[in-house]
């Protein structure tokens, strides 16, 4: 093989405002360059009880089963369902986008029953409406996506839902891939038993690890379960032996991504959640506004618009594609196209984590002002 | 949170001689560190193109659908099973050590009426008792270990093996966790339908990625399933259209993992895979017969015993985990103990990759004499 072929490793130095990776601030890139040590030495384990702490700050809560799972936050949503599922258990799931139909999709994988409440994409739901669907027919467990990437809505009243699935027996999972670290999360005080994130959002660390936290309600259901669960390589009941005081070997731990993640989530401490929550919602307005004086405005009606993720409305007969290369190719700016039923209608602008900076917002705004020749 | 009470990464600059991850090179640990771009960006698409061709160089094939899963080697092993087992499929398992056990813990959890063939830890199988095994039942696939991790055996005649899996109507499925890199791997001269490996053992890229290849024969096997494949992140017939001409969307591929494992890969094409398991065999024998003069034999016959990682036998009465625990303190070297019937009995030493160099025999040999009181 001609190894010359393959040259030095040089991309171009891309500003991503799409629905993620988001920038990875150098500090974070930096500490995945750190020498590997081995994922048994005491000196790792006392990184993974250090990530662990800072996960919980993050996420609110005092879950002692709070970890990163070993894959993306696909990998986040998989073990949430296939560790409480089993096979003929009746789920209820929420979508009203993209993320709630892969849940779907995954808990029929696990064997679920799996009943829908539908809202079009872009709107949320009501508890009221929860309630309802919830007090038909008994449920082991309600899914719900806190914040939809695929449509920039931002679920409100969490705690009032968790109240309603616990008033009915079910527990409540909720995606949080894209509202972790940029919008509130308050796991405990809203009384959520099972939610996953990515780290590659508003965490601003590269994607590889999922965030996941367990009530120790859920636990005790994971702990009772009669069928083996259906997923080897996530099923916590073996992976919280290795997070936990045992530290039985399961698999090799992705010890560079567990680097970048205690970095990415030291930065986090530092910053603390809520000047992190100022300052996402803050850039997020100077976008909404200057988006809305180019014509594009957001789908999304500002009481439940997610400031990490907006989708504005496009022109009818504009070629966003084309406009989405120019930014890419002339500017390095990144965005995403809408998909689904949301498809050429919208894009899809990021600001999270490290890309969540005034001068991304002023850079995006005129490049699109030139390219729509405004 | 008092977010000083989190200091800077700082660990202890480890040789890692164990059973992985072995360290890896700067270039690789560097290159983990260059900025992000997106998963769909045009330049990480050629990226993908690029590793995936380094990648069939490493497996010695030419399968298309040749390509880095999102997680660990573990699922490396689950995408082999849960993407080739449909529920009441009959399975054929070699298991001479851990890593059999666990593809009969995994086979069993997607449905599949696990047989198993055994031999005791250490021992390799001939291709006379699989063939008779085979011989017995019509299975859908035989899963066997080209190198077992828990013991220090290489399989041999896998090509013998597969003739034999083929010529009774089965997929033959290759653990090369242990193997890739370090040993020779000829997937499509030896007639290897599925094979996985881990990027963090011969390939010295760190833990995270797990290295997959499968024959156009098994993709046909794939493409007509009845049913759907029983894991959503690791569903192949998902996951090749991102790797495909198409690029659909599944899940955020990991940017810097994929990064390092290119870098590692290059790596491999420079070197050359004839001068790499040279390497490994050289540093090997080495090793071998310093342990020898210590009296601590390999475990495991000449004829089949694994460059890659080496179990040495040890005196009875040896207090192994103190002698280990002062090689992670006062020399930094990390080796690993025995687990399963071999706890207390061997240890596991891994001269893998970066890992494998005279440098680091002459160290561990003059560490274990000086601890041994010679």
């Amino acid at each position: 093989m001609n190894s010359k072929h393959f040259l030095d490793l040089d991309p171009s130095p891309r500003i991503l405002l799409g629905p993620g990776p988001s920038m990875a601030p150098s500090r974070v890139l930096r500490a995945m360059a750190t020498p590997l040590i081995g994922h048994l030495d005491p000196e790792f384990i006392a990184l993974m009880k250090e990530i662990q702490e800072l996960l919980r700050y993050a996420f609110q809560t005092e879950n002692e089963l709070t970890i990163p799972i070993s894959g993306t936050g696909s990998a986040g949503m998989e073990a949430s369902l296939a560790n409480f599922i089993e096979p003929g258990d009746p789920v209820l799931i929420a979508v009203n986008g993209y993320f709630g139909e892969r849940l779907c999709d995954m808990a029929g994988r696990y064997g679920a029953h799996v009943d829908r409440i539908d809202r079009p994409w872009g709107e949320v739901f009501t508890v009221a409406e929860i309630e309802t669907a919830l007090a038909k027919k008994h449920y082991k467990l309600l899914a719900i996506v806190h914040a939809e990437t695929s449509t920039g809505a931002l679920q409100p009243e969490i705690a009032d839902i968790a109240a309603a699935a616990h008033h009915h027996g079910a527990l409540l999972i909720l995606d949080t891939v894209t509202s972790l670290g940029g919008v509130p999360v308050e796991i405990d005080a809203w009384g959520v038993d099972v939610a996953y994130s990515g780290t590659q959002k508003a965490l601003s660390c590269p994607p590889g690890l999922a965030p996941l936290t367990v009530s120790p309600r859920a636990r005790e259901i994971l702990h009772t379960r009669k069928t083996t669960v259906a997923n080897w390589y996530l099923d916590l009941s073996m992976v919280e032996h290795y997070w936990g005081d045992t530290r039985t070997y399961h698999h090799t731990a992705p010890i560079s991504m567990n680097y970048a993640l205690r970095e990415a989530l030291r930065i986090v401490a530092e910053e603390g959640l809520e000047n992190r929550f100022t300052r996402h919602r803050t850039h997020a307005e100077l976008l909404w506004e200057g988006l809305t004086e180019l014509g594009l405005p957001p789908l999304v009606p500002i009481e439940y618009r997610l400031p990490t993720l907006t989708t504005p409305l496009l022109p009818e007969g504009l070629d966003e594609a084309a406009i989405r290369r120019h930014l890419l190719g002339e500017y390095n700016v990144e965005i995403a196209g809408g998909f689904g039923p949301l498809k050429g209608k919208v894009w899809r602008i990021g600001l999270m984590g490290f890309s969540s900076r005034r001068e991304n917002v002023l850079l995006l705004l005129n490049a699109l002002r030139e390219l729509l020749r405004y």
